[in-house]
C-alpha cells in the first residue's frame, strides 16, 4: 500500500456546487481514498500545502505535443503561408526520434502549468505513448489519418497496432482513438469505413472540425453541405464518443445536429484568436446540452500549451462575443478544463473532480504571490490572473510528477538539448 | 560612481529594425553607459544573465494601481452592478493607508512581472506617490476628477498640490500629469478649465475615453457628439500632451480627430474582453499615426496587472478582428508595452529602450523554461508564450528591485498581510 497526504490546503474539488474548503487529501494507491477536513491517517509521504489550493489536474482536450518542437517557428504568417511554406516541410523531416522528444518538451510544459492528462493526434503514435508512459502522465492517443493521397491503409494500419497495443497501458493512464483528420482531408467513403469501425468496436473517435471559414468553403464546393452536416450524414454523431477539435463555424442548424451527442467539442481559443479564425458558439453549444471542453492545439499555432491561457482566453472571447461579462463565468471556464475535458477524453468516472475514489489526478497552486493576493475569490484568482507557472506540484495517478516546481521524472537538461538540436534540424533553411 | 555589468545575454534593445543579438550591458549611475559583445568594464556588481533576455522593462499606460486591493471581489458582474453594488462601495471606505498599502500591492505585483513603469489616476495621491518612492518603480501619477457633484475645487486643489510637491521626486522617477476622469463625469465648463490650464502649465492630461457603448450613448443624449468629438471641440488635442486611456468605440471621423494628437491613446486589452466592452481600432489608430501603448487599468476590473497577459490578448484581439494572423504581430505588441507606452508617458527620451545614455529600466527573463524552449524566435516566444513569472529580475534607474525572483525594496510578508487585512475590511457585508 502506498500512500501520501496533502495536508492544510484550500480544496477546491470541481464537483458542481461545491465551494473551496480548507482541508486534507488522502491518497492510497494512486487513488483519492479521502477528502475532508483534518484527516489524521498514516503515509508514506506528506505534502504540507498551506496557501496553497489543491484542484482537479488541468486536461488538454485537444493536442499536437510533438509540435512543441517547432513553437515560435512561423508566427504571424497567413494560414497557408504558415502550413505550406513551413509547417508541413518542417514535419516531414520530423523522425520518430523527434517525435518522442518533441512530446516529452510538450509533457515538461504540461506537467510544468498543471495539466495531468491530454488528448493527442499524430505520427509515429507509439513514440508518443512511449513519452506518456516514461513521463506518468495520462493521455488519450489517436494516430491522425488523411485519405486524400491513397487509400490510407497504412495509416489505419498503425491506428488500429496503436489501439491494440497501447491502450491501457501504465496502470491505465493510456487511452487511445481513431483519428480521422478533418472534413476537407477525409472523403466520403473512407471516413464512413472509420465511423462503422469505430461504432462496430466502440472506439471513440477524434476529429477536427469547422475551424475555419475556408473548411467551410470546401465543403460546400464539393458537397453542398456545412462541415457538421457531412459528419451527420456520414453517421458519426449516432452510436459512438466523438471528440470534435476547434468547431468555431456553426450555424444554428449545426448546433442542433450536435444535439444528443456522444463525447462532444474541444474548444481551442487562443489557437482561434493567434490565426484569427473567428470565435466558436461556446454558450450556444453549452445550451444545446452538447460538453464543451478545453484544448491547446500544438505548440505550433498556439505557442503555448498552458491551459490557464486557454481558461482565460475562453472566458475573454465569450464576453466580448455577447457583450456581456456574466457570461462563461470563472467557475464555469475552470469546469471546462477540468472535468467537461475528462467526459470529452471518456475519463471523467476517474478524473476530472476530487472525489473519493476517482484517481489521484490533482495540483496543487501556491497562492503566496502578489498577482493571487488578496484571496477573495479562489476559482476568480486562478481563471483571471493565475498562471501555469503558479502550480506547485503536479500529481498523476497518485505518483508525484514535479514538486515545488521540480520535475521528478522527467531530465529537464537532457529534453532541453534533444529537443534543441532536433528544432534546428527540422527549420534550417526554411 | 555606482555600476553594475550584465553579462551573456540576448539582448532585445527594442529599437526599430534592432534584432536580439548576444551581449553585455554596462550600467553606471542608473544609466545604460554602453551596450554591446563583450563589455570589459569593472562593476560594483556583475550578474550572468546566460539563458535571459534582456529586454527594457514594461509600461504599464494606465492603471489603478490601490484597486489590487478588490482583486477577485467583483467578477463576472454587469458592469452597473460591478460598479455600484461592489466598487463604488468599497472604495468609498478606502482611507490614505489603504491606499498606500493596495499600491504597494499592485508595485509588488508590477515588479514581480517585469513592469518598470505605470502611470496611474486614483485619489490620495500623495500616498500613491509615497508607495512608489518607497518601492523604487517608475510612475506618472493624476489625481483623478469628477467634476459631477461640485465644482471640483478640492480635487483640483489636491491634484496641483501632487503636480508641485511630487514631480520629480526620486531622482525623477516620478512625473505628473492632470486627470479629468472622463468626458461622463466632465462638464464641458470645468474640463475646459483643464485644458486651459493644462495647456498654460504644459502639464500633460490623462483621461479615460469611449471605454463603452453606454459611455457614447449618454454623451450623444448631452451633447449630440461622439465622446472624441467633445473632448476635441474643448480643445483638448490642440495644443498639449494626452494620455487617453481605451478608447474602444471611435468610428471612422473619430480616429481622423486624433491624428497629429500629442501623447496618444493606452490600450486596455484585458479590461476591455472581461468586461464585454469591445475590441479598440488599434490597427486604424496606428495607422492614422496615433501612438498606442498599452495599460492593464486596475486589479478591480483586469485581476492582473501582469503586461505579458495584456500583450498577448492585444495581438489576439487584432488577429481576431480582422481576420488575419498577420495584424499586429510579437515585435509590435512588445513595442506597445515598452517604447509606445514610453511615448505616453512622455518619458520616451529616458526609457522605453535599450540604449546608451537612457536609464537602466530593464528586465531579466529567463528562457530555461519548458514553455520556452527550443529558442527559435525571441519576440515570438516573449509575447505569445512568455509571463510575468518568467521575469528573474527588474531593475529601475540602475537599481534592482528584484533579482531571481526575490524583491530587493519590498517586504513582501508585510505587503501580504496589510493588503489581507485592509482588502476584507474594504469588502465586509458587500
Ligand atoms: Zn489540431
Ligand atoms: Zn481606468
Amino acid at each position: 500500500m502506498k500512500t501520501l497526504l496533502i495536508k492544510d490546503c484550500m480544496i477546491l474539488t470541481m464537483v458542481e456546487g461545491e465551494k473551496p474548503f480548507l482541508g486534507d487529501i488522502w491518497i492510497v494507491d494512486g487513488r483519492i481514498a479521502k477528502i475532508g477536513s483534518s484527516i489524521e491517517e498514516e503515509a508514506d509521504r506528506v505534502i504540507l500545502a498551506k496557501n496553497m489550493v489543491a484542484m482537479p489536474g488541468l486536461i488538454n482536450a485537444h493536442n499536437h505535443a510533438s509540435m512543441s518542437l517547432l513553437r515560435a517557428f512561423s508566427d504571424d504568417l497567413k494560414l497557408m503561408d504558415w502550413l505550406d511554406k513551413k509547417m508541413l516541410p518542417a514535419e516531414a523531416r520530423m523522425t520518430r526520434e523527434d517525435v518522442y522528444w518533441g512530446t516529452t518538451l510538450g509533457i515538461a510544459e504540461m506537467i510544468a502549468s498543471g495539466t495531468t492528462a491530454f488528448a493527442d493526434m499524430y505520427v509515429h503514435m507509439d513514440a508518443v505513448a512511449q513519452a506518456v508512459l516514461d513521463s506518468g502522465i495520462r493521455a488519450s492517443l489517436t494516430r491522425g489519418m488523411v485519405f486524400l493521397e491513397d487509400d490510407g491503409g497504412r495509416r489505419m494500419a498503425e491506428a488500429l497496432d496503436l489501439i491494440d497495443n497501447w491502450t491501457g497501458a501504465g496502470d491505465g493512464r493510456i487511452t487511445t482513438m481513431l483519428g480521422p483528420h478533418a472534413p476537407y482531408t477525409c472523403p466520403p467513403k473512407p471516413l464512413q469505413g472509420v465511423i462503422e469501425l469505430a461504432c462496430k468496436r466502440q472506439i471513440p473517435l477524434h476529429i477536427h472540425l469547422a475551424e475555419t471559414v475556408e473548411e467551410g468553403e470546401k465543403i460546400r464546393a464539393k458537397y453542398n453541405q456545412t462541415p457538421t452536416e457531412y459528419l451527420h450524414e456520414l453517421g458519426m454523431f449516432h452510436d459512438t464518443h466523438v471528440l470534435l477539435a476547434h468547431v468555431v463555424h456553426l450555424n444554428e442548424s449545426d448546433v442542433a445536429l450536435l444535439r444528443g451527442m456522444r463525447g462532444g467539442v474541444a474548444h481551442n481559443p487562443v489557437s482561434n484568436l493567434k490565426l484569427g479564425c473567428g470565435i466558436a458558439p461556446v454558450r450556444e453549444l453549452i445550451e444545446a446540452g452538447v460538453t464543451v471542453g478545453m484544448g491547446t492545439d500544438g505548440a505550433g499555432s498556439a505557442t503555448t500549451l498552458d491551459m490557464f491561457a486557454e481558461i482565460k482566453a475562453a472566458t475573454w472571447m465569450q464576453k466580448l462575443k455577447h457583450g456581456d461579462p456574466t457570461v462563461l463565468p470563472a467557475e464555469a471556464a475552470l469546469r471546462m478544463a477540468t472535468i467537461e475535458s475528462a467526459k470529452l477524453l471518456a475519463i471523467d468516472h476517474e478524473v476530472g473532480t476530487l472525489e473519493a475514489g476517482k484517481r489521484a489526478d490533482l495540483i496543487l497552486i501556491d497562492l503566496d504571490k502578489p498577482h493571487l493576493q488578496p484571496v477573495l475569490d479562489i476559482p476568480a484568482l486562478l481563471a483571471y490572473s493565475a498562471t501555469g507557472a503558479d502550480v506547485d506540484t503536479t500529481i498523476v495517478n497518485g505518483e508525484i510528477l514535479m514538486h515545488q516546481r521540480q520535475f521528478q521524472t522527467l531530465h529537464w537538461e537532457e529534453v532541453k538539448r534533444e529537443a534543441t538540436a532536433r528544432a534546428r534540424r527540422l527549420v534550417e533553411g526554411l
